[in-house]
């Protein structure tokens, strides 16, 4: 999942170590979907990356990686949050570790809704309300924000790759965003 | 469940009327746990009010309160926390509306583990982070924090009345704090 | 809610008594979606009631209703389910109290995304595997069992009134049914 | 965790490639409570391994193991269900993914409150009912029911290794065991 936003740690496995890893055990990672909330702790925006593909097309993204040996699901959380979001986000880690949903990547699809070439991945997804300024460190990267209604059109849900359009609309359709 | 909090608005209902209703109908309420959390969403306190009995003694409770006709759950988590903490708390309301426990309270003791002589209260109950400063705006009310660790001791569940000491744990434990 | 599927015990309540007091204060409902599962656990059937409505046209409902005073939950639901889905349907009621969904119905539009002309309800909404036969007491109520993807299509969600629709989506979604 | 109840299959694995991974990545795991629930999903029984340590004292244990590369969790849920209490169990896997709690276990303590020697695991953990008989295939093992009342003592909480006493114990009032 962090194939598109690199990941300057490798929690301790080599490039070559970390893919065969990845084709014999799953993988646990993270998922936030940053979120601005009003006094009354409604959505107000939900925040997606923005990368240009490959090909020239836009691809809209959740912040994602991967939970490093050692590491706390939080301190991943949170590194992966400063990473595509930057320094200044200042996030609202959920005081319940249980998370809003439970999404398993295959490479192969059909065994699950969720797809990842690269590896089987066991995902945790937050919603994650930010409180500050959002600017990614990456060049390639842009965060845009949407209101919850755009959020969950289907133009947006298409620009998601792996079933993560239909991820991001369950999880909110669970905070009460129908 | 606000006996001991008075209600200055009482739900476009007069004071009988209210108590007509309790004696026939279950009464939807919220409460509420404000804690204070680290950077990384943990929860690092946890406020109890403190009150003194008419015996004199103190008692230790949860923020909570009553939904009045026509308000949202939201809406009335934030009241009762204004009510409680004052209005420079700061409360962090979840994003997500469903709650982190509910306790089914009834007038007569062992038909759940929660007791309310005055009423048969369905609660929703949730952990509020607040992040500024609480002061209560009654006179015979304190908020103290407590460690989660000081929060959950034997001593401090057995100063909650009706079953909200367990209760205290459950929500608590269910956040990690163990 | 139990204006469709009428309450044969009105939970103590004259007519005219429930009435007045739908005008004044908030009623604690219960919902509940029948499901068939899989030896995995997995949804392969959703349960829909339809019924005549007066016009002529069909309408799919949830099974739902009241929770009366002195009554649990769990009571609730299954006294509902009973009622709608007869007393050889065989729930399997959660095992943890805390709702999937909670709904909260207004009687004017815009409050929430849920309308409920006759009240302000607050409804707490189960997933119900059922493992026995379902056959509706009632003449004019009807089962129809739909596969998942056929329960959350744009037309089946548009036979449902007040916002249920969507609210049967949100909560099919949040247990894996994208 | 599954070191007390050997996995027949490696996941793919040599045992040597194994042990490396587990000092390398995090595992992902499940860990089933199994219930015995009456007619309104109520817990009556909690379902706990009891197995001979090699020192000769009497460890308990929940059902847990590790989830293979290409598995479900849904899948691992019921194999490991299916190994520790023989295949008459008939569990009752849940229609949500979501589990009721996420216990990170590490080598050293101090970091959660949970503890497993060899490695970082990231387990998800689950109520289980079960319908059947349960018969361990193991001759080393047993399945002792306890009253949740039992299941929740102190002394109970002390048979159990690495913190899992106390996530016992918080599953159990997550779901209205007090």
């Amino acid at each position: 999942m962090d194939m598109n936003t690199p990941d300057p740690n490798l929690g301790w496995l080599s490039e070559e170590e970390l893919a065969q890893a990845r084709r014999r055990l799953p993988i646990v990672c993270v998922e936030a979907i940053p979120v601005r909330v009003d006094g009354l702790g409604r959505i107000t925006e939900v925040g997606l990356l923005l990368r240009a593909t490959p090909g020239g097309a836009m691809a809209r993204m959740l912040v994602t990686g991967r939970v490093m040996y050692g590491e706390t699901i939080r301190e991943a959380l949170f590194r992966h949050i400063e990473k595509d979001l930057g320094p200044m986000a200042f996030p609202l880690l959920p005081a319940n570790p249980v998370p809003a949903q439970v999404a398993e990547y295959f490479p192969l699809p059909g065994i699950s809704p969720f797809v990842d070439e690269r590896q089987h991945a066991v995902s945790l997804v937050f919603i994650v309300p930010v409180t500050g300024t959002c600017d990614p460190r990456q060049d390639a990267l842009e965060v845009s924000w949407l209101s919850p209604q755009e959020a969950t059109l289907d133009s947006t849900i298409a620009d998601m790759e792996g079933g993560r359009g239909a991820l991001l609309r369950a999880v909110l359709a669970s905070a009460g965003v129908f």
